[in-house]
């Protein structure tokens, strides 16, 4: 089950493994802001990459508040166990923490479904914090990204048995982009997008920076914040447009009217990008700026210069590359200056060392179905 | 938000505790099975105890099959995320562990409102298991009848200080029907019901048999078993019908066609009694028999002898009042011999003294209204 | 679309020859009550009359009121725009006028798929009324069972080139089963049913009760006087379970009720039956009560001495077997005896003469696939 | 209810003269795209016209295709049932025939809540003829704006006593405004919007151009043609951003490209607009362009000469300020060149004369209170 394009990013190594593995077959379902244009059409690039999507779900409720988003997961829910009942999967793997996960989660929970959970285990802020742990409790496996992350699935109560660090396979594609050298191609004309035609050739900047739940009120004012930093920087900027939540409207909106207003010179807006390009333009940037989580994850093992802004990352496990700032387009600016000094820093392999999918892979082959379970305590 | 009738059994004196506190106002949502005729009306019992009903939530699809609940509890949750934003309550509270009660949970916590869980930190079999520590970890407030399932709540990840012992307020009613000296009404004629005319002025069997989720293919076998051992024993027996759950017509069925094709001389069936002659019932009867979590709650609180058949309630802390058997008749009818030599167990206060309502009630109104929490590890 | 047992009966024939036409290939969408044990599993039936089943819909809301059925009917909407989505049907057919038949007909016609619909153009009580006509204009052709619907249904300003009497399908039954000579099977070995053991080889009373949609309240007082009626009459009477219905419930509870307290001797109660087996009963029954149109369409065609209670089949064309009554215990009584001093009705064919299957299936395999249309006037 | 920017507009006097009439409590149920802010916030703007919103209903599934139409109607449909259970409304009235609007009609029928539609009885292209009879054949009363609509309702078999010739409410906002004598306002400082600075002192010309839905593919070809002409045209342009649809995202496409690429220099997008300054904005154009009804409805009766586009108009009566073109941009160029020969047309009281909302509230407050029909054939 693929809802995003940052989840897909996450499992797409993992997919592949599990699709040429002689054990297994894979259905791959694809749904919320996978399947809509307005998101980049994620399902389209599932495709390309040589998946055959199995089935299609729409289950987003326009909205910009957060009854849409339980909404959102009630249809979620009602969809999903129609597919499951016409596919009648052995297993069915969901990843990380978005809202609508726990649809996934419940509806394979609820109908005896033996369920496994990738990321489980991670300390974030937001409601992210309680859809991923209450994932954990409604599935039978996990396969972890760090030994950390192991461990506290374990001390919630998971067996041992059941709980496996495989790494994160998003580190798989790090590693591979990692073996090449430069960035190969030209972002503006293989993903067009909107804004200033730049010149990269002597250094950039790139942005990604989600809304934050709890806080979509602000969303519009916290993107500003952003723009403004990035625009007073003055080095070109790639903008990477950000995944569906309450309040993309708030961001969507933020970034609409300054680029009208402010008309700014120095940054160009792409609505989506092939995750393995993103990870090449991520390679080669001067620094990341936003609340991404490839900062931390992709980005420690890259060795990106990573301004984190905001409570989205708080509480994840790190690398050196990172930098805090809060919302306050001064403070952004001066992380951004702060990391401008570095060039990149060495990688580490807190997030896995690049063979995450393979290893997901063969345990799924080799996990027994069971969905009984009980508190290890 | 109450969708069951034992779930109102284990609210009502909290339910009574919030309403007469000057510093908090009740709004009582009831909803899946509590709303409907064919399981008992608990809704009209609810207002008969003198609450109003502030919201009544429609939500059960009909059908046999597990499917059927994925969708009932996604139309929860389209349905609750509706009603909370008409109450926009400060908190909401939710009970125990049925699978409908996560759509409670997924609309408070994705609608950003502080959820109280109560019953959480227990261990039992089925379904109930993934639910109860699911919804745990969407709560940001734990109410726990026993110190050991405090100690597992705090285990998976919850900071102490949002984790409280009130004890179940199930004992509240336990403790006021204890008060009272003999079986002060007659069963048939305030409940109806159908079946024999039976004579229990020497003592009688009470049986609550609920569908096990997992196995319902099964309900139907096993509810039979137990009805042949009953009949076999002879005893004057009160039945008490099962709740709804995926299987119930299972049940259901397996009633029906016993008293059509065996004629049983000593069962009466009744729809549904009060929580309080309920309890009643229970104390005055010489042996309680299934897989009611009231056999081992209330039942060690009271000192009935019970009889727990199947995997029901494997894991709950549990006194000296209960005797396992499998869904076997010969066995059920061994275990219920072996009860009857006994006449009453001393009373335990495992799970709880009598003062859980209030308890929870004085929580409520002093607690700090956050929604913010992160593993505590 | 086949959504409750008397939808069945009515287009089994059609379902026949679309199965067996060369041209047309068949793909047969259980839902509502057909997929539900608790109204017979007519499912069941339709696979063990030689169809596979293409998809099932769960989509009934439990609850005994009005907005559980239009909630019902939202599911369904929900759920059929999948079905319809996965199957990719050239034609949707869809049967007479069930509150739950309009999520058919929305779903197809907003996903732009020729609609047909079966038995437009008849004049009846209660919402089916306003059901009909409105499935009548989301529809692109019109199977009609007789002239003066096919007048009404082009009056209703639809091209007279797409409407068609091809009589009702439910005749095609009755046909059949006029060619044989006695009742050649036990009813009470074959489908089982609760109550009195009958001997009618003297002769035997069917009854069939429907609750009536907008008068749900009284649903359990109206069962209650045909009961009365039946009961005092004293003829051995085949009694046949109501379809699901919001009231369904009161009918279900009155019978229920009269059973306990009346303990009627001379009734026998059936859940379902086969359409055949039921027109077989019907053919040699003496009279039939009820408010079933199975009395008006195919009790005209044989003959069969029909007392229509109360308003639910006002306005349907009509032949001479046909004798009305209020909800009346003494009406219903006088009604039963005028009828039983007749022996049977010549056959009438105003609703066909046995070939409509044929002439529905030569249809679809030969109109246009067109989905535009526009009042004809 | 309102679901649409347009529909508000063909109620408002309506809802006024509602609120105003001593006999009649007025609630504004707001649903679909009238409360999301991507289309224009139509909520916001009737609360600033001195409307309470009574419940807001979420109910837009996001998606590109006709299966998100047919499942927003279901989720549509049960959040309505909940609505119309809360309210109890006396009277539920529904306006025209967008597609979401049967959702309306469906509950309220099941609800057996008498149901007014207001604008039965016209004759057009696409889903929106089958919606509007459909809803016709729900409905309990019919206010209509033409007599040819009147008769074309009584012909489908409406009792006359049920059918009024009202006119059409958006009438009495054209005649409101036909009173002033000049544009008082500059619609670019009031609404903002995005694109060229335009003075429009010369006169100016007005786009309003919707996607069809059963054509959604070629939604963005067709704008680009149409922006393709008013660009070549040259003359000052105002053009109205179109209301949500299957296909609303072709169309956001089209006009977002054409932006990106061809920089029109005589062209300025608006998102929104209140109904009475389109009206004005309206009265005071050279030549109205696209194929919104305003230009067939409020355009005869202000003499506004109106380019109709493609086939979602046909069928509707009109004035003779119309001239028909196809989709190509050539043709749309020839019709607006012969339009801009003439200045305006004599007005034309097809729709009504002004005092069509008067005449509905007096209505409402006079019907009795019925939900039983039948076909009057």
């Amino acid at each position: 089950m693929v809802t995003a394009r940052a989840s897909y990013s996450r499992i797409r190594t993992a997919l592949e493994a599990i699709r040429d593995h002689p054990g297994l077959a894979l259905q791959v379902v694809a749904g919320a802001s996978a399947v809509l244009e307005r998101y980049g059409n994620v399902a389209a690039i599932i495709e390309r990459d040589g998946f055959a999507i199995t089935a299609r779900v729409h289950m987003m409720l326009e909205g910009e508040n957060l009854m849409a988003m339980a909404k959102t997961t009630g249809i979620g829910l009602m969809e999903l166990a129609t597919v499951f009942d016409n596919l009648q999967p052995d297993i069915v793997v969901t990843v990380a923490d978005r809202y609508e996960t726990l649809a996934t989660a419940v509806a394979a929970a609820y109908m005896n479904i033996p369920l496994v959970h990738i990321q489980g285990g991670e300390v974030t802020g937001s409601i992210d914090e309680k859809v991923r742990h209450a994932v954990t409790k409604l599935a039978d496996y996990h396969f972890v990204s760090t030994e950390q992350a192991a461990e506290r699935v374990r001390r919630m109560g998971e067996c041992p048995d059941r709980v496996f660090v495989t790494g994160c396979p998003s580190i798989d594609l790090a590693a591979k982009v990692i073996a090449g050298t430069s960035l190969d191609f030209n972002p503006f004309i293989r993903y067009g997008g909107v804004g200033a035609d730049l010149d990269i050739s002597n250094g950039y900047i790139v942005v990604l920076q989600h809304p934050v739940t709890t806080e979509y009120h602000r969303a519009r004012r916290d993107v500003w914040e952003t723009l403004s930093a990035v625009s007073r920087i003055g080095l070109p900027t790639l903008w990477f447009w950000p995944n569906s939540d309450a309040g993309a409207d708030g961001t969507s909106n933020g970034i609409r009217a300054f680029r009208e207003i402010e008309k700014p010179a120095n940054i160009h807006f792409f609505k989506n990008i092939g995750s393995e390009d993103f990870l090449r333009v991520l390679l080669h940037c001067r620094c990341l700026v936003g609340n991404t989580s490839a900062g931390i994850r992709e980005g420690s093992f890259l060795g990106v210069p990573f301004v984190n802004i905001g409570s989205r990352q708080a509480g994840r496990d790190r690398g050196a590359n990172v930098i805090d700032a809060s919302y306050e387009s001064d403070q952004i600016i001066a992380a951004i200056e702060t990391q401008l000094t570095c060039s990149r820093f060495p990688g580490e392999t807190i997030y896995g060392s690049g063979d995450a999918g393979r290893k997901i892979a063969d345990l799924i082959a080799s996990v027994p179905l069971t969905v009984d379970k009980r508190l290890n305590y």
